[in-house]
């Protein structure tokens, strides 16, 4: 294993450099914080991820989760961790005072998730999915549920879920068959089944709070008829105590990667008796759920990130030390090996690995910023509409090209990127899971394509334009950077051009055509908006370097130009023939006849 | 696990009316072959696949080798396995009958390596690796060799492996240090370690034979002073009868896949008394070696795509099956959900795979067509040449687009796809060894770029072309493949532009600039290679389609057509990005400051 896993030098980069992150400060709600709380923050999450997180990391895929006695059972580090992370107050850090919090910036704490997710994404999804339940009981919740719950979640004694699949409802969330009868007692009885429930039921901690998709009876069809409920594994009696609630673990999934956490198949009402406590208004739950589902998806995001980053550490010492060949120029076969990072090939893998942790870490980091600037009344509406914009390309594009970017960490390690000796064949199962959890790449494209392109008029597709070419227009004085700047502009005009066409499509052929190659265009947006963060980086790292920075600063701002120009050569070009594409496939998928696949 | 895991009406396609096995018969070494020997023997190997490796196949992999009392203990199938692969004559069905083997073409027995892979890719390793070892024993070894080892291997009673890597000498086979000290007494003393050896100790056969690769005492440095020996694990005593030799299995890795064989450390000499037995001429041992390497990197290529074949089968009968969500068009959330197959999503991943896997397979049996055709003296060098150009390319291409084609297999099935119920993910895992065993992708690349489009003064790269276009006038003739003909015309245009673009770099720059995208070449040239192979069945498919064939292939030849209209849509433009890659990298791996890597 290598000894980093994460880079805080482009931690304080990203943070300070390129997205300022002292200026949230001069906003009332962030008042009391300064770099040194941020640092505080971050080097206390660091140390945990040193100490504590990363030296488990395998040891949690060799033990993963059992289920016994109709329970899941998990690492005894996780109880611990938990109970961390709530001393810590990392599971509701960005909570206003009033509720509990620390009013500390999403922009911080996705840097902690960062942290967490490269030592240790199995771990780490424990305190994350506590979170998302928490949110969703603080913004949409009762009072009595915000304290009969809130307090045991954030200090990391209870389990949050999220319990949203069924057996016959995965992407397609309006067919959920989990039903709520209203008891006019002050709760609804709760039947149904859930599967694939990350973290369903654990002995980690003392109760599990699932925040719940189910439809109360006589509901509206479909995604208009869903309505959040709280359904507690331990729920209180009259007298306040706890006591069992009608709801079961019945098996965990045994899967590739990701085994830190389990994922469970739920029952609930088999003896008729779940209660469920309604989350705000009836029929409003799927529209709760987006609204924190952001925050989850670019939770992704910065996770896949976090994956692929380990994965490109160990490759990056491996390759330093491991000799392995001389040059091609070499044809002297006494002469000494020389280190695989020496061979050209393997720089080409560990630029690729770096354009798109470094890439992605960004973005994701520019969303968080947006959030922020919202969450305290900056232009909230143009920062909303740039979160909803990019988004699915946060969730996927990280997820994607996560894969491609720890294959690749693997493939310079070779024959022991293969074997469980290091933890890269480890980061390459576990990250293969961030392109199916909290919707596939198909649906984020449909979501991008289908919905986020147009909506408001196409506001947020505008928005997003215009803040990539205000970066252009900063890169485009710099001589160095030019070249890049016009490469960018010409991609956006491609992007243009293939926006325009699919939205005639869609008018002229029907939304089968049109959304046939979603995945093609999110593809091709992300790697625009990936462009696009590079040449902020490149901006800021040129500029640092016209005042005398010191030798180690030098090499890492050069580091920084290096790779932003690996990027607009060897990855940017792919937008020409994802638009080509895009522009030629006239529905080949969307018309054809499946029943070409059937073999006699 | 889907019934399915090839597809027997595609062989048919591929031998009888692609490739025509039959026109071999012609030839006095297969005269006594046909197509019903020829049926026969594929029925009897599908049969095995059916009954006895697809049932076997995620029992090996929850349960790989152990490493116990300083042996390999394999899963028992292993040893009924072998033995069924030796009283069926597959270890050496190419053989002679002289050689005791059934002079079956390369064509045929490709295809049984292909239903092996795709049923059982850890146990297909074993007379794979059989084949291997004993081919090298009959080619290069004396008689006294093939007579004391050949018989047993061939039977299945013992197992042979290819012993090349060591601790420092993986990619860089010059740098073996294992010694080798002849006693004057017809053996060698060897002396030295060997890592990552398939299938290097078993319990499933009663002796080891190692083609083992070691520098005689005094041999010339680099890869002109490697020898290849015969060292048995158990070795011939004076007396005929059977002795242990000092070669020991010091541990096993733990693989993240293809877990049903065991790669073992090996120990040769620590009690000084490790035999070993010249094989062939001293210092040839490498050139032996590749001399057999074409057929083995054939095999990695034919058992990716059995890997990614499998895959494609579980995803179609899932996609088909499984009931997810409404097409878009449709608003009523009441109307039934339709199976994933209907999703345009679904149809582009499923026909990714189905190019790769069927693409695949057909350029790699193209290149056993031209192996049988060279054994039996037709146009001998020209096949043989060709066969040298293809062989990275059916390596690399159907280990790298398979990792992504088992990824989309995975993706099909979601949430499901992730877990154990289902074979995928551990073909997912399987077959991210390919890009590294017998040669990485890197390697190949280098091979490619490096030698086999200059080898000859471009003779090579010249036949290939050459048949390439004999493919495309063909189509060019019908219209409805025109379009595609042209297309595969403008991709040779651009594989010229850039390889003499490259060889100018070469000159003017030198071999470092020139060989650092060799990836990106290989990728290229792989994708025009499937692109033709793709046309070449096109061209069949079309042609069969007009002669009234039934409803049952009237859909597979329209599948076909389907297929390769997807292949020339989605895939081949590819080629213009790698290409504009190439043409623009300027070096920038080869040059750059490898400490720009380096952090604070």
């Amino acid at each position: 294993m290598a000894e980093q896993f994460a880079s805080k030098r482009n931690i304080r980069f990203m943070l300070y450099e390129v997205f300022n992150a002292e200026e949230l400060t001069q906003y009332e709600f962030y008042q009391d914080h300064s770099r040194e709380t941020f640092d505080m923050i971050i080097d206390t999450v660091w140390k945990m991820g040193v100490d504590f997180l990363y030296p488990l990391y395998q040891e949690l895929d060799k033990n993963p989760p059992q289920f016994v006695d109709g329970q899941a059972k998990v690492h005894p580090a996780t109880r611990q961790f938990m109970r961390m992370c709530g001393e810590g107050g990392w599971i509701n850090a960005n909570w206003s005072y009033e509720d509990g919090g620390q009013q500390v910036p999403l922009l911080i704490t996705f840097v902690n998730s960062l942290i967490m997710a490269a030592a240790n994404c199995g771990l780490s999804g424990f305190p994350a999915l506590t979170t998302g339940a928490a949110n969703l009981i603080l913004n949409f919740g009762s009072q009595e549920l915000k304290d009969l719950y809130l307090e045991k979640m954030v200090s990391g004694e209870w389990q949050g879920t999220m319990a949203l699949t069924e057996p016959d409802a995965g992407s397609s969330l309006a067919d959920i068959k989990t039903t709520a009868v209203d008891t006019g007692e002050g709760y609804y009885k709760i039947k149904g089944q859930k599967i694939f429930i990350s973290a369903g039921d654990t002995d980690a901690t003392d109760n599990t709070i699932h925040l719940m998709l189910a439809k109360i009876e006589g509901a509206p069809p479909g995604v208009r008829g869903i309505s959040l409920f709280v359904v507690p594994k331990y729920r209180y009696a009259k007298d306040g105590s706890l006591e069992r609630n009608d709801i079961w673990c019945t098996g965990i999934e045994h899967k590739m990667g990701f085994k830190g956490s389990p994922i469970c198949t739920l029952v609930m009402g088999e003896n008729n008796d779940c209660h469920g406590y309604l989350v705000g208004e009836p029929h409003m739950g799927l529209s709760y759920m987006f609204q924190m589902m952001n925050e989850a998806r670019i939770g992704v995001g910065i996770g896949a990130v976090g994956k692929a980053t380990a994965a490109y550490y160990d490759a990056l010492e491996y390759t330093k030390q491991r000799l392995q060949g001389r040059k091609p120029s070499q044809k002297d076969p006494t002469a000494p090996q020389v280190p695989l990072i020496e061979h050209a090939d393997i720089r080409r893998m560990l630029l690729f690995q770096r354009a798109v942790c470094e890439g992605g870490l960004s973005l994701a980091l520019q969303l968080s910023k947006y959030v922020d600037l919202a969450k305290v009344g900056v232009e909230p509406e143009k920062h909303e509409l740039l979160v909803d914009f990019l988004v699915p390309i946060v969730k996927s594009f990280p997820s994607e090209y996560g894969i491609l970017s720890t294959s690749a960490a693997m493939q310079c390690l070779g024959g022991y990127g293969y074997c469980q000796d290091f933890p890269v064949e480890q980061h390459f199962r576990d990250i293969r899971i961030d392109p199916i959890h909290e919707g596939t790449t198909g649906i984020q494209a449909q979501d991008l394509l289908g919905r986020k392109t147009t909506m408001k008029n196409g506001e947020a597709y505008r928005l997003f334009m215009e803040e990539v070419k205000r970066t252009m227009a900063e890169a485009a004085e710099i001589p160095e950077l030019k070249p890049q700047a016009e490469a960018l502009a010409k991609g956006l005009e491609v992007m243009d051009d293939v926006t325009s066409y699919l939205l005639k499509v869609r008018k002229e052929k029907g939304p089968e055509e049109f959304l046939a190659d979603a995945n093609l265009y999110l593809e091709m947006t992300g790697l625009l908006a990936i462009g696009w963060q590079w040449l902020l980086q490149g901006v800021v790292a040129y500029r640092a370097l016209q005042n005398q920075p010191s030798e180690g600063d030098t090499k890492f701002y050069r580091g920084k130009l290096i790779t932003l120009k690996y990027f607009y050569t060897y990855e940017l070009p792919k937008v020409n023939t994802l638009a080509h594409v895009l522009k030629t496939s006239q529905g080949l998928t969307a018309n054809m006849d499946i029943s070409l696949f059937d073999e006699e």
